[in-house]
C-alpha cells in the first residue's frame, strides 16, 4: 500500500487532534503518509490558558502551541507536520500563502484531504480555511499553474467534526472506526495541555460516534462492535464499482 | 460472493429500468441476487401510449406493462421480480400491503435498498414510495414484528435518479460505473415500448453521468475512462475502515 | 382571450380572499374564468368570532361562512365557487373527495392553479391542501383515470401568501400588480365580517408587496408605480421564448 | 408559580426519559405540573432485549415497558403519565386517538409542549408523532371543536434531542441547564433496564450539552459552570419584552 | 439594571432606524446603554433623493446623512452613535477598521449585538456587515488580541429585519413588543427625510409584526394586545433555566 | 424591439458558450444586443489540452483561448465581447476591475444579466464571479457612483447551468426553447477546440432540457415540441401583470 497519502488542513494547530486524530493514526497504520498543515498556531484565539499566565508573549504562546502540536503529531505517527504561521483571529492567506499551500497539495498528491466545516459562526477562521482548501485544490488542478508540475486529480475533501455540529450545518455521511488507534488519539489529546477542558468532551464524542457506527453498520442485528469512531462529511460524490 | 442481495422498490413497473437498471445488472454480475418489487404497474398514469389505443382496458394495460417489465428484468438478469399491483395515481399501501413489503425485505435481507427521491411535486407516488420504504425498513428491524423471524440490519437506502433531478432536490453522492453492463441496460430500456420517447433521454443521462464519474475519479489527471454511469443519493451514513 | 381559466384550491372558505383575491379579480378582468374550490368552511377553526356568540351551532357557522365567501366571490367576479364541505381542523380528503377535486380540475382545465404553502406548522390544513393539490394535479394528468376524458396538461401551481411567511419557508418569485382591482379586493375583504382584525393586516400586506413590485421592476430608476400587489411562489419551472 | 403546566408527547414509552428527562424534573422543581403522554410502549420496535428472551409475548413486553416508564416518571416527579397504547412500528392515530390527545392538551393547557424532531429516516414513528403534535395543537385551538371548552393558546412546541441529531436536521436553539436535577435524570435513565446500552450514551450527551451551555453563556469569559444540559429546537418564534 | 449594554452594527447610517429602532428605544428605557456603529453613511447607494439635487457633492451627502442619523439616534435615546465613514457600495473593512470595531465591541461589552441578515442579493453591503460582525465578535473573544484587555463573552447576535425578508432567507425567531416606544421609533423614522417613501412601509411592518406577536403569544385565546413589534433572528442558541 | 440589451458575465472565456450560447443567439435574433464580458481566458485552469503541448506559454494559451471565444461569439451573433484578462484559478477583481465591470453594466443597461451559480466547490472562480456580479449590479444602481451617469434599474440576474448541477445546488426555474438557434449554438460549441470532450456532453444537456421544456409546457397533453432548451435560475422575483 506504499505511496498512499493524505493531507489535513488545520486552521489552528490543535484542530487536527480533536477532529481527525483517529483518522490520521489509522491511515498511518494502513500505510498512508499523512501530512498536516497548520495554517496558524491558534496563538491569539485558542490559547486562553496560556494568556492567563503573567507576562505571556505572542512568541512564547506560539512556541508552546507548536510543541503541543508536534507532540500530538508524534503520538499519531504523522508523517509530516508543517506550520505556516499565518496568524489567527482572523486567519488570512494572501496570494503567496495560497501558492505555498498549493505546493504542498501538489507535492503530497493526497488520496483525500481533510478540513473544517463550511459554516461556523463562532469561528470564522474555520470556515475560511475550508474556503481556502477548495480554492487551493482547484488551483492545484490547473495545468497552467506552474506548468510541468504534476497536477492534482480529484481527491475527496472530507469535512471533519466541528464543535457544536448542529450550529454549523455539518452532517456526517461517513463514520470511521478508530477503535484500534484510540489509545494513540487519547495520547495526542492529552498533549493539548492548554485545553484540558476538552479532553473529556472529545472522549465522549468518540464514544458516541462509536454508537453511531454500530447503528449504521447493523445495530442490534449484526452491527460491528466499534467502540470509538470519527464522523466526516464528504464534499464531493464518490465513484464506485459496487454500491 | 454468494449470499449478497439487494432490493429495489419501484413505484411503477418501469421505474427500475430507467433509474437503476445498470446497478441491477452490474450487481447481478457481481454475484448479488437482486429482487425488484413493483408496487404498481403505472397502469393509469404512465401508460399514455397504450391508453391512446382504441378500446383499451385497465387489465390490458396492466398485462402489457407487466410483460414489458418482465422482459426488462430478464435483460437485466434480475433474480426475482414481484408485482404488488396496488394501483397508481395515487399509489396507496394499507397495513396489509406494508406487511407484505416487510416480508419481502426480511426474506431478501438486502445489503442495500434502492428507491425514489424524497420529494417529487410532479409525481407524488414517487415520494410516497420512498416514505413507505423508510417505514417498512423500520418495521423490518423491529424484534417484535413477527417475533422469531430474522430481523433486518441497517442496509443503506439509495435514492435513484428522478426525472428533472433539480426540481426534486435530489443530489447524488455516489456514481456507479455501469459501462460493462450498458448493453444490458440498453436492451432493458428498449423493452419499454410504451415510453420510446425516453430511450434517448436516458441514454444521454447515462453518458453524462459517465462524464461526472470521470471528473470525480480524477478528471484529466487520472480519471477513470467510464462511459456510462448511474448516480445515487444515500439516505444514511456509511461505516468504513478507511476513508 | 376567451377560454382562459384558472383554479383556486382554498382549504377554508376565506383563504382565497386574503391570499389571492387580487389575482382572481385581475384575471377575471383579463378574460379568465376563475373557479374557486373551498374544501371546507373553516367552520371549526377559523370562526372564533361566531363561536363566541351564545347558542351557536355548526350549521349556522357554516351558513354564515358560506354567505361571506359567496359575497366575497361576487365582489371579485369569481366565475364559479364550489364548497366541498369536507370539514376542517383537521381537513381530510378520502378517495372520493380526491376524485371530486380531480373532476373539477379536468373540467376547468386551468392555465394555472393557486393554493397554500408547502409548510405551515400553525395550520396543518394548509399544507395538507397543498399536498392534495399536487396529488390531484397528478391524477388529472393520468390517461388511465376515467379514460376518454380530456387529461390535464402541466399548469403552474402557484402558492399564495401564507400568514407569517417566513415561518412557512414561503418565498415569492413573482409579484402581481393588483392596483387596478384593489377596490374589488378591498370589498371582498370587507365581506369577511368574522375576521375584521385581518382587514387592516392584509391591506398592509398589499401595500408592502406593492413596494416590492416597484423595487423589482426597477426601483428608483424606472420602477413601475404599483400601489398594491400580491406575491406568489411557483412550484414548477416556466417555459419561455424570451428571458 | 402554581398552575404552570407542560406536556410531553412521546412516541414510545422511553423517549421522554433520554430526551427531556432533565427538563421534566427541573420544571417539576420549579412548580410546573408536567404531563407525559406515551403514544405507544415501543413494544415491537424498541424492546429488542425483551424479545430475545424465550417465550416472550406482546403483553409481557408492554407490561415491562410500562413499568419501566412508570418508574422513570416517578424518578422525574412527573405529575401525570398516560399510556395511549396505540401500537408502534408503525405508530398510527385515527380520528378518535387524535381527539383523545386533543382532550389531554386542552385539559393540561400547557405553557409549552415537547416532542420529537421533524425528520427521522431511521424511525418514522418519531416524525409522525411530531406531525400529530402539530395537528392536535391546531385542533385544540379551534373554537368549534367541542364548543364551550377552554381553547388552547399558542404554546411553544420544543423538539427534544433525537439520536444522531445531524441526520435528522435537528438544530437546538436553546440549552437548558439540568445540573441540579441530573441525579434524577440519571435515576430515570437507569430504570430503562432494557436499553442499558444507552445509559452511558445519554450521560455523554448531557455532559457535552453542558459544554455547549457553557460556551453559549460566555465561554471562558464568564460562562456559567453548567455540568449537564439538554438541547431543544423551537418550532415557533418567541414573544418577549427584552432581547 | 445599571451596566447593561447593547451594540448595533449598521452598514449604512439609516439601517438602524428602520430595522431595530424600537429595540433600541425600548432597551434604553429598560436601562441599557445602546451603542450604534454606522460603518458608512450610505452616501453613494442609499441617498438617491439627495443626489437628484443639482450640484450635490459627496461631502454634502455625508453631512446630511449624518445629521439625519444623529437626529434619529436622539429620538431613540441612543447612548452613543459612532460613524466609521468606511464608504459604501461597496462597504469594505481593512484590518485597521476591523480592529476599530473590535475595540468598540470590547469597550461596550454588549449583552447582545444587532446586525443585518446573512444573505442579501440586493445589497451585498448588508451581508458583508454580518460577516464582519461575526469575525469581529470572534476577535474580541481572543485572549491574545490586545492581551490584558477584558475579552468578550458570548453575546447573542440578532439579525434585524431586512427589506423583502423572504428573498434574504431571514426567519425571525423572536418578536419584541415595541408598543410603548412606538412614538419614538415613528419620530426617528421621520428624521429620515431622504427616504420618505419608506415611512409608511415600515409603519406597516411594525403593525403586522404586532399581529405576529399577538398570534405567537396566544392569539384569540390570551394573546397579548401588542400593537407594534419588531422581529429578530438569533444566530446562536440561548442558555436558560426554564423553557 | 430596438434598444433591448442583455449582459453575460463569464468567469472564463468559454463558459458563455456551453451555458447560455442558445440564449445569446436567440435574443440576438429577437433584436437584443448581447454583450459578453469574459473576466479571464481560463488560461491556467481550463486549457489542459493546450498545456499538454510542448513549449506552451501563458501568452499563447491566452491568444488561442481568445480566438476560440471570438469565433464562438461570432457564431452566436454576439454584439460585443470584452476580455478583462484578470487571471484565473483564482480569479480576483480589485476595486478598479469592479469599477470597469460597473461601467459596462451601466453602458449596456441590460434588461437581464446572466452569470454562474451561487455555489461551486469544484470551481471557486464560478461562484466568485456570481458574488461579483451581485456586488457590481448593486454599485451600478448607486446614484452616488459617478453621479450624473444613468443608474441601473433592477434587471433580473439569471444563473446559467453549471456542470454537475446537483452538486452546485442549482435549480432551474425557467426553460428557454433554443431549437431555432440550435445550429448556431452547435457551431459555437465546435469553436471550442480545446474542450472537444464537452461537445457531446452539452448536446446531451440541450436535448434533455428540451425534454424538460416539453414536460413543463404540457407534456403529452399539449406540450410544445421543443427539441433543445437551456435552463436558468432566477435570483430575483419577477413582476408581472398576468400569472
Amino acid at each position: 500500500m506504499a505511496g498512499k497519502t493524505a493531507l489535513v488542513i488545520s486552521a489552528h494547530s490543535a484542530d487536527f487532534v480533536w477532529r481527525c486524530g483517529g483518522a490520521i493514526a489509522l491511515h498511518e497504520e494502513r500505510g498512508y503518509d499523512v501530512t498536516v498543515v497548520c495554517l496558524s498556531y491558534g496563538e491569539r484565539g485558542e490559547s486562553a490558558k496560556l494568556w492567563k499566565q503573567e507576562g505571556m508573549t505572542l512568541e512564547t504562546v506560539k512556541t508552546e502551541r507548536r510543541k503541543e502540536a508536534e507532540n500530538a503529531a508524534r503520538a499519531l505517527d504523522v508523517s509530516d507536520i508543517q506550520f505556516f504561521d499565518l496568524g489567527d483571529y482572523p486567519l488570512e492567506l494572501d496570494s503567496g500563502a495560497k501558492d505555498r499551500l498549493v505546493d504542498v497539495i501538489r507535492k503530497v498528491q493526497p488520496q483525500f484531504m481533510l478540513t473544517h466545516s463550511q459554516y461556523d459562526p463562532y469561528n470564522t477562521d474555520h470556515m475560511y480555511a475550508t474556503r481556502i482548501a477548495l480554492e487551493c485544490r482547484m488551483i492545484a488542478q490547473a495545468w497552467g499553474h506552474n506548468p510541468g508540475e504534476k497536477v492534482l486529480g480529484a481527491p475527496q475533501l472530507y469535512l471533519f467534526e466541528p464543535h457544536q455540529t448542529e450550529q454549523m450545518g455539518w452532517k456526517p455521511d461517513v463514520f470511521l472506526d478508530i477503535t484500534q488507534v484510540w489509545e494513540k488519539k487519547k495520547a495526542a489529546i492529552e498533549c493539548m495541555r492548554g485545553q484540558e477542558h476538552l479532553w473529556h468532551y472529545y472522549t465522549n464524542v468518540a464514544e458516541n460516534r462509536g454508537n453511531h457506527f454500530r447503528r449504521n453498520s447493523g445495530g442490534q442485528a449484526g452491527g460491528r462492535d466499534c467502540r470509538y469512531a470519527e464522523g466526516f462529511q464528504s464534499v464531493f460524490p464518490r465513484t464506485v464499482d459496487e454500491l
